[in-house]
Formats: structure tokens, C-alpha cells, sequence
């Protein structure tokens, strides 16, 4: 078993400074929340950016940096999290918790689960992003009032889950355990539909414009809003599809079926079956979101 | 022929004072830009808030009191401006302006094609809007830095649009002159499309989340993005679709077809043809709105 040690004492290293990891070492740092912070990052560009915001004693591209660290935290696209876990492994020190920030968990965990017996793993998923991303994007503020999920393994001990949660208030969210692949089921729907419907969209204005850039003189705060999401890092909604395709194939099918039930609808002009469907989705939405 | 008069000396009714309309009110009045505001609204308590906000001389539920309007503005849903039309011409006085606010030109235009001669009709579009509605929702700033589509008949006169022109210009947005057809399909690409998307989000959310709306808690600023729309007026919305059935249907099936793609794409893990697609959407989206 582990000695248990709060965050305040702790030492974390970040892997991966985007706007995930960046804004999560601006946030603690900001916070005072732990004794030091180590910043992982192949990007020079990047690790000198992030050594100049002040809130980093060390900086560097290699992950064997790391090994000082009481908790390491992987902020990297969920395949690279996947590759860099074993390695992890082998740097981090005795009872070291490792953490992740991917947007997909099952996949994660599984491969968390043959960490060797000396470290702590576990899952998590801070539900807050934008679509623009690296560390330029990064701030102290991302955190704030996200749900930050936490997906412990059945080999994650009481006190790692308690400073994992303690981690997510000190930047300002709310921690929620959940099961892994129930999260995968869930951000398919809430997370990576919103994004396939937002590139589609993209992708049909494209077709239907033909060529004729200017039709985007007519697009208003609608289209803006639910275009946001295509603008994402391409690796990073990649990797979370990937890992996360039976869901995620189950959400796009479902919505194309509905969107061309739609289109049958107006055609026929069925007026009624249309307005009930929109009150529908409009009384929904107004629920989940107050104005 | 018509006396050409400018704004300034204008006296301007407006009928339907919701969000449009009543923000449409505001920014005149707010700016001093004409000599009178007549409302015009069917519902008891708009009218006292409309009156209430100060801008407005009078304000009543009867068409008629447009008869004393140099120009008489339709912000009503499409179908609803298309009955009022014919009483409008009616009561108009020689020369008056008449022009609408509706989300489709072609069935309006086409409608204000067989008024009467003495009056001169042209078509508008403020490419502005909200999820929100209702006079409690207008603002006078929301047609600020907006495009306003005109579109102006063959019988419309050239001081008509000049003065169409400088009533978008006194409310901050920016008047552009197009073709009615042209603006329907164009709407349907960067206005309906997006509706529908955001409404079917909803409905395929709800069908998959199967009774447990815990999901939304997981629900971030994505999901809040793409949805927003599906909180739109269903009757305003109802009356957009129906009167621009043929454009909505073709980008809607567009759309279908390109996420079943997408989906089959991510079954076969075809990860070179999805990059090439996302990176084409991002690319575009990040083209056309700036972060």
C-alpha cells in the first residue's frame, strides 16, 4: 500500500503542455495547490512559454522528468496517452499516482490496468475544452465550474480517488466518479456527436456552396456556434473517435436516420409531426440549459 | 411615382414586436433615426412593455394603425407576414414603403409582387438573431454589425432601397442586395442547416440517452454550441422551413449522407480519408470565423 500525502505537499508533473495541460499547470500554480510542478513537452517553443509564465521549477522534453513526481498527470491525445503509460510506468517513483486527462477512458484504463503493482492509476476527464488549442490557448480559468469526471480502476485506492478529487476542486471543478465505459457511451453522445455533426456541417456548406465562398457573408451567430466544434485539433478528435468507435458509429447513424426522417418530413409538409419534434428538442434543450 | 423622403422625417410602423421587431423599435429609437414609431401586436402585454421602453408613439393591436406609416415593417413569422400582406396594401398610404423581416424572400416576394401600385414593397433579411424570443428578449443592439439582405423587387424603386439601405445602416448593420432565390438556398446552407442539426442533436441525445438525463451533466460548451438553435421559436422556425422546403430538403439529406459516410469511415478505422475531412472542415471553419 501507499503513504498517503496531500496535493499541497505533492510534486506533479504534466505531461503535455496544450491547452489541457496548460491551462491545468496555470490553474495549480495560480492556486498555490502543490509544491512544485514539472512540465513534459517535446515542443521547445512550448516549454520555454510555459517556463516563462513563472508557475514551472522544471521544464523538459524527456518523461523521465517525471520520476521526481508524486502525481503525473497525462495530458496528451488518448493514443499517445496509451503509448506513453508503460513508460510512465517504469519512471515513476513508489506510489506515485498516474493520471490522465484523455477524452476517452475505456481504452485508458485498460491499459492502466497492467501498471506495474508500485503505482497508483487512474482515469480522468475534465469536460471543458474550446476549440482552439496549445499552450497559447491554455488559461487558469478552464477548469472552473467543469465537471471533471474521474474514472478510478478496481486497483485505485481510497486515497489516490480523495487527491484526485481534491486535484479537481483546486482548479475550480466538480469531481464526479463514473464508470469508464459508461463515460465512453455518455461523451459519445454529449462530446463526440456535437463534434461529427459540427464537421459535417462544414463538410455539406462546402458541397452545397460550390466554390462560392461567399455565402459565409450570410452566416449569422447560428451557424458560428454550431460550427465551433470542427475547428478542433484534428490528432486529438481522431484519437478520441478511434478509441471510442462503437459508441460513436451508434450516435452518427442514429442522427443521420433522424435527419433524414426530417427531410422526409418536410417534403411531405407533415406540419404536426415536425412541430412536435422541434417542441420536443426545444423544451429539452431549455431544460438542460437555461437562458 | 413615389415623393422619395428620408428617414429622419419618416414616421415607421412595425408589426410583431418580438425579438426582431422589437429590437428593430429599440435601435430606432435608441438612435433618434426617424420621426415617429407606430407598434403593431396583437398581444395585450408586448404592447405596454413596447410603450412602456418609451420609443414608441403608439402601439395597438390593429394593422390599420399602419395606415399613417411612411414605412410599414413585417416582423412576423414568414407565413403570417404572407396573410398580412394583402390588408397592408390596403391600408398603406401612397407611397409607402412596405418591407418584412421574414427568415425566406422568394414565397414574400412573390406575394408582395401582386400589391397594389401605390405602395412599394421590398424584401429583407437581418442576419442576426437569438435562441431567445419574445420583446423581453430585444435588444437594441442586436442588429449591430449584422449583414441585412435586401432584396428588392423589379417594380422597387431606387429611393426604396436607398432608404432600406439607410435604415440597416442606422441600426448598425450592413445592407447587402441580393437576389431572393439566391438567398434561400443560401439560408438553407447557413441558417436551416444548422437549425436542423442542432434540433436533431436533441432528439438523437434523447434517444440514446434512453430516460437517464444525468448524461447532461456531462454536457460541456460543445454540447451547449451545437444545441443551441434546437431552442429556436418552433413556430417561426416551422414557418422558415415550410416556405423553403426544396433548398432544406437537399442540405438536410446532404448532411445524412455525409455522416453516414463518416460513420462508415470510422468502422472501417479509414484514418487517412477522416484526417483529410476533419483537417478540410477545421481548415474552413477557422477560415471563416477567426479565434
Amino acid at each position: 500500500m501507499t503513504d498517503s500525502f496531500s496535493l499541497q505537499d505533492a510534486t506533479v508533473a504534466i505531461v503535455g503542455l496544450g491547452l489541457m495541460g496548460g491551462s491545468l499547470a496555470l490553474a495549480l500554480g495560480a492556486q498555490n495547490a502543490c509544491r512544485r510542478i514539472i512540465g513534459v513537452t517535446r515542443d521547445g517553443k512550448t516549454c520555454q512559454a510555459a517556463l516563462d509564465r513563472g508557475y514551472l521549477d522544471v521544464a523538459g522534453p524527456e518523461l523521465s522528468l517525471a520520476s521526481e513526481a508524486d502525481v503525473i498527470i497525462l495530458a496528451t491525445p488518448v493514443r499517445t496517452i496509451i503509448e506513453q503509460l508503460p513508460q510512465v510506468g517504469q519512471v515513476a517513483r513508489q506510489g506515485a499516482i498516474i493520471m490522465d486527462l484523455g477524452s476517452t477512458k475505456h481504452a485508458i484504463t485498460q491499459a492502466m490496468q497492467v501498471l506495474p503493482p508500485h503505482v497508483e492509476p487512474i482515469g480522468a476527464h475534465p469536460m471543458c475544452g474550446k476549440e482552439t488549442f496549445g499552450f497559447e490557448a491554455a488559461e487558469a480559468t478552464l477548469y472552473r465550474d467543469a465537471t471533471f469526471v474521474l474514472t478510478p480502476l478496481a486497483r485505485t485506492s481510497a486515497p489516490t480517488l480523495a487527491l484526485a478529487e481534491s486535484l479537481a476542486i483546486n482548479v475550480g471543478a466538480r469531481p464526479t466518479v463514473l464508470d469508464a465505459a459508461r463515460h465512453d457511451e455518455i461523451v459519445a453522445i454529449t462530446s463526440h456527436l456535437p463534434f461529427i455533426l459540427a464537421s459535417t456541417l462544414m463538410t455539406t456548406a462546402a458541397e452545397l456552396a460550390r466554390d462560392d465562398d461567399s455565402i459565409y457573408t450570410l452566416a449569422a451567430s447560428g451557424f458560428r456556434d454550431t460550427s465551433r466544434l470542427a475547428a478542433s485539433d484534428t490528432t486529438m478528435m481522431l484519437d478520441t473517435l478511434m478509441t471510442n468507435r462503437e459508441n460513436v458509429v451508434v450516435a452518427a447513424r442514429a442522427c443521420s436516420r433522424h435527419l433524414d426522417e426530417l427531410a422526409n418530413l418536410i417534403e411531405r409538409q407533415a406540419e404536426d409531426a415536425l412541430r412536435a419534434m422541434f417542441q420536443d428538442a426545444a423544451t429539452r434543450r431549455r431544460a438542460i440549459f437555461k437562458p
